[in-house]
């Protein structure tokens, strides 16, 4: 039996308690929180006539794109790697 | 004056509508709110008390914290790639 040892913590995002569970550092946990809470106000202060419901789902829309474009940053990086140890 | 093409495209993410725009393609632009939808989904059914707004801020931590790692990976591979060239 694997015995993964688990993080719960409790963070406070946008005025709202949340506890994340996780086998991330707790340091770790309350980076993540700490940026999606920076996100929705920034995107706040740009749309302040969003509701919270649209301001996280556009939040989530907006790591999601970043996700992506590093993800194929990352790969064009390891496709690179790879051509230069076939030479 | 530089002239970037922006992209007004509108989605359904999670049953509501949302005018997303960017400079980024249309195709990458659904993509990105398919990828927000189906994470909602999949923590919707592992939750299914968390109302919508608890939903899309969860869904944000959890693309934030795979940007984090994946930053991680980005930045761990770049440093093995000038450690070569530095040989």
């Amino acid at each position: 039996m694997t015995n993964v040892h688990k993080s719960r913590i409790s963070v406070d995002i946008y005025g709202q308690q949340y506890i994340i569970m996780g086998t991330e550092s707790p340091n770790h946990i309350r980076l993540v929180a700490s940026l999606v809470n920076d996100k929705m106000r920034e995107i706040h202060s740009k749309n302040p006539n969003l509701d919270v419901n649209k301001l996280a789902v556009l939040t989530a829309v907006n790591a999601v794109n970043e996700y992506l474009k590093m993800k194929d940053e990352l790969e064009q990086l390891k496709l690179e790697q790879q051509k230069e140890k076939d030479y």
